[in-house]
């Protein structure tokens, strides 16, 4: 195999077989293709995309190089939740002990933040003593015992993946939507699911932007799924704002467990609830959307979701009291009242400014190897739309030290524009994917508007 | 500098500084920045192309990366002639002795065979004893005393172009119209030349197959060489055909050999001439084509070129005596002839499938260390247009052994086209572009047409 041959075929907008994308992939992993001619070909890639028999081919073979959750004949459904990333998107900490409350099992692998986004495996480390790198055995029979296991990508799943994401990082090749849901679906794959949820988030804090593109990466992904035997559904979601109030690792696992106790604010229940619904439909445990609602919803009112969080905690090592006592989480060093400068209306709140902040003060990563801090980041109170006084509190800010308040003061006053006039923000949940096609939703926007009181 | 960042700007096809075009290549030699970052940036090159300033910036980095030729106050005139690249394109061989026995002097650094196409290097170094390796030291001695030298790349020229290229030839990133004219740009501007003569080869075994990609690249390199303070013109010629009747090495080196004895077959002589008459008047030696043209033909017929080719030689350590008698030149162990296998007209005879059986009988490189087998190769007596019995003689084949034999035959099936009708070929020489515009030529074809007779 002439790899340059195949490089040249892609660059020239014709397909490659799939076989050949099987070799390249093992001939990535066993080191006879360097890094240097991958980074190549997936530049290519990200301007003459790759038919569906080549995106299968790459699923397949970054799935094939590694190991499978298999749950054998046991009779639990289970369904797994994955989002595109955001910021202030903590639905996952909220979802999998919820769904798993209901009676759903949830082996659920997730990343890190990397670039403006949070990442689930940050936000669960902040709780002292969890871990999150379990090996599979253990994923699987921690999920057969307590319906639910929150861990990382082990080396163990799709190694093809984690090599070619590392390198896409680096080479600004991330943002290709085939790339993307290759990535996405080999490793949701291996996780022995019935059923997968996509969260595919929309908007400027989105790392795909335009709803056109959020629309193709969730087909993509579902034509992977089904065509693999494992039912899809997306839901599109907002991220033209911060998902919530809290941002910052620490902080959003608090928000987390205030929404697990019933105190989460109106947006980020309302997310979640959508992706519930469809994870209960997905695995058949309610047939109609009201009746999972209220199921998820009762869930959180008799304190079964918060009680199997602690569960979940336990059981990963960490520190269960964290649930009744968000206290026992790392608490910043320097916290300050963020003021609004001018009287009038929130017209938006920029989440790429609000991620590269928490990256700026230490509370993200610019490199795969960087430590967070897991304290740092912002409460903001305000929503897109609701009319502020000058002077009025409307954020809180969560820093290292005194540089680090000024940083983020200054990221705010850039982040929240205040103007004379709402605009629409995009609908919290708007679109309802799935291999029959795509049902318009609209998620109230209301919900949003009762103003959250400002932490601490 | 975050190198990412720029290759999603430029990915995204927003120009980069000239300053970070220079980092980029100092980062690049110093080990700071990877090849597959590189590599990257090179595929959104190939998509995005460069403007002015860009291309100027990295031709003058690659050029500053490495050592010059200085005459210094030296009077004699000098001109080199840089091809783009074809198969059976031996020009180089015959053009330098023959222009410096015109009293123009040719400091000629040459490159290897590379993809379908022969390199000059390979063909001088089919003589025995032939040094091309010359220090630049050696070099300008050598064009000071007898008005030439042919030598490589040596370490010391550009060494920013060879690493760029050795990476562009294995990532498929060669054919961008840019990267290629800065690559010869920053060699040739090396040279310390009073003027340039481009042969910017078109057609199907061009590496730029279009015309207007020919036509581009040469008026991008005649600006990067004017804005040099190097008069830089070009003359479009064709490749949809090879050049001459020989194509592998030690026959292309017997052709040129024979060519500047007078024996040349005529599209090789007419494409030489065609680039000697502006070298002639680039030196200014010559103030009109048919008085350059006439002291060229000259130096031929009187000896004069041949004498030179052998002072060449001799000062570069190699056998003159093949000048003489080219059986001192490898020698094919198999030899064989081909046959028409139809009645009809030529109509095609593609340049890629004869560049790439030579490369696939061990007489060209997949790779930059591959060895060649400089025997091997072909002889073809026909040219579009030709009318052929079947069962005639019309070709040559050269090889190691049997099983090259096989393919080169089957080679030549696929190449030489046999059918009904005649179709126009390439004017030989079909274009003039200098930095004033384009003139539009039209060598005569009928030079062609006289048919050679088979070789051996």
């Amino acid at each position: 195999m002439l790899v340059a041959a195949l490089i040249e075929r892609k660059r020239d907008g014709a397909p490659l077989t799939p076989e050949e994308w099987s070799a390249l992939i093992a001939g990535y992993l066993d080191g006879s293709i360097p890094d240097y001619q991958l980074s190549a070909l997936l530049m290519a890639v990200v301007f003459r995309g790759m038919e569906r028999a080549e995106l299968a081919a790459l699923t397949d073979a970054m799935l094939a190089s590694g190991s499978r959750l298999s749950f054998g004949g046991w009779g639990t459904p289970r369904v797994d939740k994955h989002s595109t990333g955001g910021v202030g998107d903590k639905v996952s900490l909220v979802l999998a002990p919820l769904v798993a409350a209901c009676g759903v099992a949830v082996p659920m692998m997730s990343g890190r933040g990397l670039g403006h986004t949070g990442g689930t495996l940050d936000k669960l480390e902040t709780i002292p003593g969890f871990r999150t790198a379990l090996t599979l055995a253990e994923a699987k029979e921690q999920v057969m015992r307590i319906g639910c296991a929150l861990f990382g990508q082990t080396p163990e799943i799709a190694p093809a993946d984690q090599r070619l994401y590392a390198l896409r990082d680096v080479t600004a090749t991330v943002e290709a939507i085939p790339l993307i849901a290759a990535s996405i679906m080999s490793k949701k794959l291996a996780e022995g699911l019935s059923a997968l949820i996509l969260d595919v988030k929309q908007g400027s804090g989105a790392f795909l932007r335009t709803h056109e593109q959020s629309l193709e990466l969730a087909r993509t992904m579902i034509s992977l799924g089904e065509d693999r035997g494992c039912p899809t559904v997306a839901l599109l979601t907002a991220m033209d704002r911060p998902l919530g109030r809290a941002c910052g690792n620490a902080l959003e696992t608090e928000e987390a467990i205030a929404a697990l106790r019933g105190e989460g604010p109106p947006d980020l229940m309302e997310v979640t609830y959508a992706l519930g619904v469809e994870m209960l439909l997905a695995a058949g445990v309610e047939r109609t959307s009201s009746k999972a609602r209220k199921k998820l919803e009762s869930a959180i009112g008799s304190g079964l979701a918060a009680e199997k969080m602690e569960q979940i905690i336990e059981a990963q090592g960490g520190n269960p009291g964290v649930v009744e006592d968000p206290a026992a989480l790392p608490q910043a060093l320097a916290v300050e009242v963020y003021d609004a400068p001018a009287t009038g209306v929130i017209v938006s709140i920029e989440p790429r400014t609000i991620g590269r902040a928490i990256v700026a003060m230490g509370g993200g990563r610019s490199k795969v190897n960087d430590t967070v801090d897991p304290s740092v980041g912002f409460v903001i109170s305000v929503k897109p739309g609701d009319k502020v006084l000058a002077g009025e509190p409307i954020a809180s800010v969560y820093a290292r030290d005194a540089d680090g308040i000024a940083l983020a003061c200054d990221a705010l006053g850039r982040a929240i524009v205040i103007g004379d006039r709402r605009t629409e923000p995009l609908p919290l949940v708007s679109h309802r994917v799935t291999k029959a096609g795509i049902e318009v939703l609209r998620a109230p926007q209301a919900a949003e508007k009762g103003r959250g009181k400002a932490k601490k």
